[in-house]
């Protein structure tokens, strides 16, 4: 299940990524390059940084297809999936809800100390977006817009607890979700987000 | 021969990079950080996603050398680099294909799987310009210029092709060679470039 | 003792990371990356770059809660750690060496080769800065200001130097202690900076 929600989530990372890539007018390659380093990307850095190698995505080719794929297949459809952009920012909830999860499961078996594990999954949740933005040349609008980080930080510390105490990993996953996805959703709706700090030097 | 090839292609790319600085007005050492990634941050990024250590340039020092000097000979040259830009835009397709060529076969010797070889390929052919160019600040120029990408992905694909196939291997980089060089020359003599995506969400 | 001053060091370097974050109107999560990053992020480039596994501070937490308190600490603290700048400029003047030397012996002890031992000193101590910058969208201060990436050679150098002489680890970390930070304050009053070069292509 989890895979299959991770299947969908990168097809859905990689379109918007694809798009993002429109508003910089990139050629095709760019477009792959940044739809490919904003669906993958994140796993990229977290296995990198936790010494993980080969690389996730080296082992499964069919990864690497899809999105680029769907990057592509993001060019014509750019008007439909502009026009179902409620539709796929719930795909992205998923994805990240994903991401976060399966980045906490991996540190956890590599044995990792507690805020590692968290910080494997939100790194995993969010580092694809930060690439995506840092090749647009734009300030990250994770650092900026309503709440996502924290989404992905509360659901790595509910994973982390709910194994601690041991409970199947089956409700974790879904009380993941449940949570995750709610909480997002809710964010975009009211545009909840963190406190913001401005700071100009007097 | 490659590596003749090699040392050249290392040589200019930290001249221009060293020109890219300069239109950021660095400092010296700017000069020298910018000249050698965008010479050898290619192959460290490669090496990297490949979780090869210790990374090729650390056990190489001499290749250290070489690109610092280049990148501090380009500040009283840069004049002369300019006007001889023809000459380097020909370096640049050499070290291209050269860089597009030892990328492949390391992941090949590392028996990845194949877009993984060609993806090596590529990275090592153009991540040191991405990286000049993030750190220029500027939306990379290989997102968006005369191809460049693509004839490392045709360089690629090509040595993948002629290796399953058991052609010597002096063959098959010459023949890329031949190829990719030609191929980039074209593309700047005519600007053949990728269809562009263009988004702009109304 | 050395431990002791790069406690001192990261916080210094998370608060003004953490500055630098509100400058671009980061909410308190883009403040505790950027605190992160800027404290941490040279030492997970050198252990990346050296391909040493599990990078430090993963088996530090107590640095991770380290660095980030001192990133949330730094927002209510914003006008006092303005009013302060000549103490955050000498606290940063100590990271600086501390991180150099950490480097050096890293990689001294890994045996790499001399380039790449004072390469690593210079990563270390100023690649957080760099990827602060690159996140905050501008071009890194560090390839334009005052002597900073120097001081950082020349405290390498002098390391490499003195510990081929056999000299006691002690002296040898003193004594870059005492050249380093001299250098820098002594760069900052007078403003000290390495030529510039500038170039437009006409």
């Amino acid at each position: 299940m989890l895979t299959i929600i991770y299947l969908i989530a990168i097809t859905a990372e990689a379109m918007t990524g694809a798009l993002a890539a429109g508003r910089r007018n990139m050629d095709i390659f760019g477009v792959a390059v940044i739809a490919f380093l904003t669906a993958l990307g994140g796993g990229t850095v977290r296995d990198i940084v936790l010494g993980r190698f080969p690389i996730g995505w080296t082992q499964h080719p069919e990864y690497i297809y899809l999105v680029l794929f769907a990057g592509m297949a993001a060019i014509p459809l750019a008007r439909t999936i502009h026009r179902l952009s409620p539709v796929f920012l719930f795909l992205d909830a998923l994805g990240l809800v994903a991401f976060t999860l399966i980045g906490c499961s991996v540190a956890l078996e590599m044995k990792y100390a507690e805020p590692v594990i968290i910080m494997a999954g939100m790194i995993t949740g969010i580092a694809g977006g930060v690439i995506r933005d840092v090749l647009c040349n734009r300030v990250p609008v994770v650092f900026r817009q309503e709440l996502y980080a924290s989404v992905s930080f509360i659901v790595a510390l509910a994973y982390l607890l709910m194994s601690k105490l041991g409970i199947p990993e089956g409700i974790t996953i879904t009380t993941g979700f449940v949570v995750g996805v709610t909480l997002r959703m809710l964010a975009l709706r009211w545009h909840l987000s963190l406190p913001v700090f401005s700071w100009e030097a007097k």
